[in-house]
């Protein structure tokens, strides 16, 4: 076992250096790596399979409930960015400006997208002619730009691949439906993909999206306390319409102002992935977005025997569809089983000499790490309840996760102290001023408002004002 | 049939002018817009629709002979692109550069990818150290900029989506091997998704990939006697590798440069599938490509009966995997025939009342535009027939295309007389001399020097020099 050690400790600890571990982790298991440009990284294959699985499946999600892909331009010229003014505020600093060609300078600057609104807006102006015509529900998969200083693979990057659907509705009931229809979707992709309770709110006005009337969020509670905003969804009303133009002759033949939304998730759900499920033997991923669900590990696999079982056992289950390999080069066992477990694919079958006499292989599963020993034969019927049990083992450890990070401060000392533990806390509040107060005094912000509003205490414990609604707060990446 | 005539009347006739009747079609079938931004296009649901069909066609076979997906930055810094000098020389002119953000000058200037042979270089000079590390095979889907000066939607943009395969091996015979098995599949894309007859062969030296030791080409032709480069595959040699130290150490210990490949094909095969097949009325789109295979249009769709009989069907061949839709607005069956026509849809069923009395309905198929009159019930099973006889039709009368649009020339008269006429034209010359002649007074270029080489006369009919090899010529996109 001297290999696996080795492999083993080529990872900081998760609970001696969490910022170092995840690092190491995107590293070793090659999900990424750095690229010449800050911030800029490579997503290597293993990385990138995570985002195809996650495609993938919100694709078909999003077709399913009627949504069209297109694909916008990858420039905005600066005069159309500066349309909406709210956006423009909130973008503009952080923007990557493409000023020349190789051989002149451009007429125009032209905005690399940080987000397409406004390429949607100016599109829909031009389509969006009748309530015929309503709604439309489109989505793009592409990357987006934005100049962030402070960089961590797939939490924040200069460059981020994601999905934006940008949508208009005839009425501002339907386009609130969207909104959040879709963060239910989310929510659905986070339980039944990821395996990840995410938590949905409406963001405070401090936390909304820059020209969002309402922005929604998905927020996932990371191993260290500190939440992530894994995606939002943003009501606009009509001030992009309105800034664009896009109307509509309704069924009266009257002209009116359409509504939208926008809404995404990025790469940055792989960083959930890794921070919520992984451990310190490395990434746990959960079996459905696993690139590989199943290893194969032959031991002793000169022997005609092993080779033969191997074989077989692959190609049934590929056949069934799995996502499953073959590792039978000379390495040691030991440093497969580390390499594997470190790359956190969810099912190991060794498949050696000994065990085969008894048409038996030892299969470890690994969430828990633990081996079962069964029939050959029974392996392919067997796994579906296997990958779907540490499917459910891995989404509610999550969820008790949260439940056991969770507090309610009647006490702004309370509070403090909760916040310090890491999680989520819940306080009723008085608005804005005690929102900055806390951000001041903690480094916390404002996750979410819940759906389900009770009041905690009538008094903000942070401004002494009567509370008007219960946020819930938390360190955040 | 007045609101018929209206829809088609708005196409420009195809013989009248090729060029007006290929952008009516980009427009009026919605497969794309003009942004603000000149040569950077929308690509609209029903265009996006058609390259997600070639990309899961193409993304299968890639996978299914071992190559793995990655993602590569958007920008390169400058220094970085300017390693390999003929690369730099080929693509300078036509790059995008960024050099501010919102808040700062850049330190150093970032061009956006028109290709990422250097970004692929500098991560494998990072991850290929000994043979066991190779073959890699990596490919990536992205968009790329190139600073164009004459654009048209799909054959030619300042932005276009494209995938890129870079590839490095451990000897010279495998990267050849890899340069033409995907352009072999390439062609199978062609023959087998899109209807289309790739004719394949080498570039001329003057023809070939900045940077490349031979570049490979498939080359379609279009109905009017054009040709179009519909795909490259390039064999770098150690070129790349040199210039970048992608070493490995070899099974006798000794340091080697890699061998190299890259290939890629991009939304220009939208333009060769409409300027193949399309029509006086509209598109017609291969039927395993096309995002809508089967329309189905109930006349009289108020009573009960028709109702019934089209949410029946609709049910069973959605049931059955077909993309297949229902047209029951209330535009006149007349525009709705119309509309599908231009749109290319394969497959039309008409559900009337009349044709139900005998469990009937009509079925017409797109390429041809024949009627068939059919039992309901038959429709289901005869589908997969209808579509393949279609989809080789369409092939066949590609080829037949081809064929009789293919000439031999044994002396330069000849071949003066057969460009003009339109087509590929063969003859055999002496060279790079040769070639420039050729263009200067004809605008015709080398589309490929075919594998299966026979000399068509002994003397080059341009130069009077000895003929050294037979090369295929045309007027081309």
């Amino acid at each position: 076992m001297s290999n696996n050690k080795k492999m083993v400790d080529a990872i900081t600890a998760r609970d001696a250096d969490f910022a170092q571990w995840y690092t190491d982790l995107c590293l070793k298991a090659e999900l990424m790596d750095y690229s010449d440009v800050k911030g800029f990284i490579i997503y290597r294959p293993y990385g990138y399979a995570i985002w195809e699985g996650i495609q993938q499946d919100l694709d078909r999600r999003l077709k399913e409930t009627g949504h069209q892909n297109v694909y916008m331009p990858l420039v905005i010229p600066e005069s159309l960015f500066q349309k909406e003014k709210d956006h423009v505020e909130g973008f503009a600093p952080e923007t990557a400006i493409i000023t020349t060609t190789g051989v002149e300078e451009l007429a125009e600057r032209l905005i690399v997208r940080p987000t397409s609104e406004t390429l949607f807006c100016t599109h829909y102006q031009k389509i969006v002619n009748s309530y015929r015509d309503l709604p439309k529900l489109y989505n793009q998969w592409c990357s987006v730009v934005r100049w962030e200083k402070t960089t961590r693979p797939f939490l924040r990057g200069k460059e981020f691949l994601w999905q934006e659907g940008h949508t208009v509705h005839s009425t501002e009931d339907e386009a609130r439906k969207e909104t959040l229809d879709i963060l239910e979707i989310y929510k659905k992709l986070g339980k039944e993909l990821l395996a990840i309770p995410f938590v949905t709110g409406k963001k405070t006005e401090k936390e909304k999206f820059a020209g969002a009337v309402d922005t929604y969020s998905i927020e996932a509670l990371m191993h260290d306390g500190q939440a992530l905003q894994s995606g939002t969804t943003h009501y606009f009303g009509q001030e992009f319409a309105k800034a664009f133009e896009i109307k509509f002759t309704d069924a009266d033949n009257q002209q009116q102002y359409a509504y939208q939304t926008s809404w995404g998730v990025s790469t940055r759900l792989i960083g959930a992935v890794i921070m919520v499920h992984g451990d310190d033997e490395g990434l746990v991923l959960p079996p459905y977005v696993a690139p590989i669900q199943v290893v194969i590990i032959p031991i002793q696999s000169q022997k005609e025997v092993v080779q033969q079982a191997t074989q077989n056992l692959f190609d049934s289950l590929k056949k069934a569809g799995y996502r499953v390999s073959v590792d039978d080069s000379n390495k040691s066992a030991g440093w497969k089983f580390s390499e594997y477990e470190m790359k956190g694919v969810p099912v190991r079958i060794e498949i050696g000499p000994r065990d085969l006499e008894n048409n038996e292989v030892t299969l470890v599963t690994r969430h828990n790490r633990t081996k079962h020993v069964m029939k050959i034969d029974q392996v392919l019927t067997s796994l579906p309840n296997i990958l779907k049990d540490m499917h459910d083992a891995m989404y509610n450890k999550a969820v008790a996760h949260v439940e056991s990070n969770t507090y309610q401060a009647q006490t702004y000392d309370e509070f403090k102290e909760y916040i310090k533990k890491g999680g989520y806390v819940a306080m009723s509040i008085s608005g804005e001023e005690a929102e900055i107060q806390i951000k001041k005094d903690t480094t916390a912000t404002a996750r979410v408002i819940p759906f389900d509003q009770t009041l905690i205490t009538e008094i903000c414990p942070v401004t002494h004002n009567p509370a008007t609604q219960t946020v819930w707060f938390a360190r955040a990446y």
